[in-house]
Formats: structure tokens, sequence, C-alpha cells
């Protein structure tokens, strides 16, 4: 790292203008001694980003148990994730009419990042058995390596005859004033092949917002507002994240 | 925090569909209890903001020291920021003709942050006297208050009799083959009333790369081809911020 002060380079020195031929010995040793300076911020930089993902990975870890928690009690909330989906501003429409019956098989909905914290992550979806897919699991991930580049896959759904997405929109169901989308959700897991589609909306939406609280989603159908989702929820998610309010006290005062 | 698990709301429980009216006993509970899962999320989640933030504090404190030592290294340096704007991919083309007879009298160049890390930052440019401004310092802040509204403010330059913005692109100078702009970098620092300009490209392209390696542009200047900046610089830098690589040996082995 630190280079060897007694070495000098003796070049032309033409004192022209702020071009390359400007180099002479002492400004050999200024650039030596600033590339000496930049290594040791480099160092600093370096261990810092370590101390700060060796933090993330702690925390990740206490996290870990608490989501399994909060998986179990999701599963007693009859309708949890497809009513967190729908109240969501900006996955409730994703969602088309059949999907939404899809959606009642679902048991648990699953974020999982890498052990290291670095290398990428998974969306799970757990199914229970249904009509639809012969899958009980289907699963998204992303990896981003250390070298090389990003990398998508996806579970290729076993469909049951006749209930693959082409087929999917079908069931019209009474009823439901949103606007539903005509796609299929479930036209994401197909989306793999797509390098743009490395870093997708959706996936960051999932796993930024609602991951984080689906609770904020799923209280904003509870309020019998139907269309209050619009942009209050978005608000909910993001100060939840930046300061940690207390937005969800409804159920401690009653 | 913890809900007082002993308190139970009878709601008419009507077994339809997913919507609210499901609402029943049982479920209140599910929902208080998920309540406390996410509290309790929402505090590891503040605990390791906390302390990541402590973190980088303190590397940031760390820091300091180093990028002192560093300006007094660069101020042998002649033209040594001029030369690392001219060599950067995306900061080289704002500096107009005239503009580049302006920096030679820029004598340091420095990225303050916050305090805190989190409430803003400054970018501040050091001038010798010189024949254009009266100023020896112009500065752009951009502050993110805890509350409110994000604000940028810049150093209304005094311009010395016919060298303003509006005079900058007289006198043309040979012998520079690089496209340049037309317009004054210097119009920057009157971009402070826009609020789309809060976290412009410019302050972010200084703040997170110029600034982290400057070492990295002037030495692309260096290699005796002008045109080789394109891309290779910016390359360096992100690798310098990633991983720590060690692209900047050439003065370390000669």
């Amino acid at each position: 790292m630190v280079a060897d002060k007694g070495k000098k380079m003796k070049l032309a020195d033409k004192d022209e203008d702020h071009s390359s031929e400007h180099i002479d010995g002492e400004l050999v040793l200024s650039i030596e001694k600033l590339q000496e300076v930049q290594d040791e911020l480099e160092k600093i930089s370096d261990e810092a980003s370590e101390k700060v993902l060796e933090i993330e990975q702690k925390y990740s870890e206490l996290r870990k148990p608490v989501y399994d928690k909060r998986s179990e009690v999701i599963k007693s909330i009859p309708d949890f994730w497809l009513t967190a989906f729908l109240s969501h501003p900006a996955l409730g429409n994703l969602l088309s009419e059949n999907d939404q019956k899809i959606f009642q098989y679902l048991s648990s909905l699953e974020v999982e990042d890498s052990e290291d914290l670095k290398s990428g992550f998974s969306i799970i979806f757990h199914f229970k058995p249904n009509p639809y897919f012969e899958d009980v699991m289907i699963k998204k991930s992303y990896t981003f390596p250390e070298e090389g580049e990003a990398e998508v896959t996806a579970t290729s759904i076993k469909w049951k005859e006749g209930m693959g997405i082409a087929n999917g929109a079908n069931h019209k169901k009474k009823g439901k004033k949103r606007e539903q989308s005509d796609e299929s959700f479930f036209q994401w897991f197909k989306d793999d092949s797509d390098p743009d589609a490395i870093n997708d909306e959706i996936a960051e939406i999932i796993r930024e917002d609602l991951w984080v609280n689906p609770l904020a989603y799923f209280n904003q159908d509870d309020d019998g507002e139907p269309d209050s989702d619009e942009g209050g929820g978005e608000d909910d998610g993001s100060e939840e994240e930046d300061d940690g309010s207390e937005e969800e006290e409804e159920y401690d005062d009653e």
C-alpha cells in the first residue's frame, strides 16, 4: 500500500497548460502521495461497508424468527395475503379475477434474502393443494453474483388441464368493483428470460414494501372504504420504513 | 407496544369471502398478535438503522482528516480538479471553454456531509483570487430536514464586470478537441429554485463519484489517450466503491 518515497521519475518538464506533459519529479511524488491517501480512504470505506454488512446480517438473523412467527399468525387470518395484495395501491390491480380465486389457496408468502444479504433474494408463494396447478410452492429468485451477470429464475408452473394462464380470465366474478387486470399475475413467473426484468418493479414492491408491513395494507381494506387504498397505503408503507411511525395502533386501544 | 391479550372484541361473524365482515373475536386476536409482531420487526429495523448510521458516522469521522490531507496534496498538483473534471465522462463536457479558464483558479473542492450524515451535504469550491468573480468560495448545499421539504441553496456568484455567465463563452481557446458545453457550468449555481434540481445529477456525480476518487479520473488524462476516458473512468469509479479493486497501482511499481 505504502509507496516507496525514495524513488523519483525524471520526465520532461514541459510547462504547458494542464496537460499530461506537465509531469516532473515533484508532481510524480505528489501523485504517489495522493494515491496513498486514496488507498487509505478506500481501506476505510471497505471496512465501513464490511461493518455495515455485519450489522445488516446480524439484524437479518434477528428478524428471521420474527418473520417465522408472523407467517404462523398470518395463516390464522383468512385470505390475508389476497387481501393485502388487493389493497396494495401498486399490486392490487395486478390480480385478474381468476388470480384472486387462485390466491385464496395462497397459504404463505415469503421473501428470503441470501445468507450474505448481498447475492440475491427469492420470493416464495406457498399454496394449498388447489384446482389450478400441481405446485404447492412457486418461487422467483434473483441472483447477483460477485462476478458475472445477474440472473433471474422462476418456477415453471405446472397448470392443471385447462387452467393455464391462457385460460385464466374465464370465470367472471361479480361484486368486485375495482379495475382488475386482464393479464394473469402468474405471467410474472414467465418473465425470467427478460434481462430488463432482473430487478423488476413487482419484485421490488413485494420485497421492500408489502413484505415489510403487509398488515398496513391488509388494514386498508378493514376500514370499510375500499377506495381509500389509493395512496394512503403507500404513505403508510414508506413512513414505516423511514421513521417507524405508529399508524397501525387501532388494534391496541379498542 | 405489547397489546393487552385479555381483551376481546365480539363482532358479527359473517362468513363471506375475504371481506372485512369476516371479523370475529379470534380474527381480532390474530390481527392484534400480528400487529405485535410488526411492532417487533419495526423495532429491530429501527435499531438496525441506528447502528448502521452510527457506523457510517464513525467512519465519516475517520475519513475527515484523510480528506483534509488529500486536499493538501491536491493543492500541489497543478490544475488537478480541472483535469479530473475534464476527464470525467459525465462532467467533462459541462465546462465551457471559459469555465476551464476559471477552473484554473480552483484551488480546492470539498464535499461536506452534515454532521449527522442524514440531513444534507454541501459541495464547496474554493477559488484563488481571480479575474472572473469576487468570491473565493462558492457553495451549493442540499438540506433534507426531518420534517418539511428538502431545500437547495447556492452562492449567488458576484461576477466582476463583464464576466457574468451571459458573457461566459467569449474567449475561444484552441487546441482542445473535446466537445465542450456552450452553457456555463456556473449556471448550476443558479438552479437553486428548481425543486427537481434538489437531488440533481451533477451533485450526485460530484459527491458519489468524483469526490470518492478524483485521482482515477485525473489519471485518465495521464495515459496520453484523451478518448479513453469514455467509460473506462466510470468503471474504475464504481469498482472502487464496490469491492476496493486495485486499479490505480501504476505509481507504485515504476
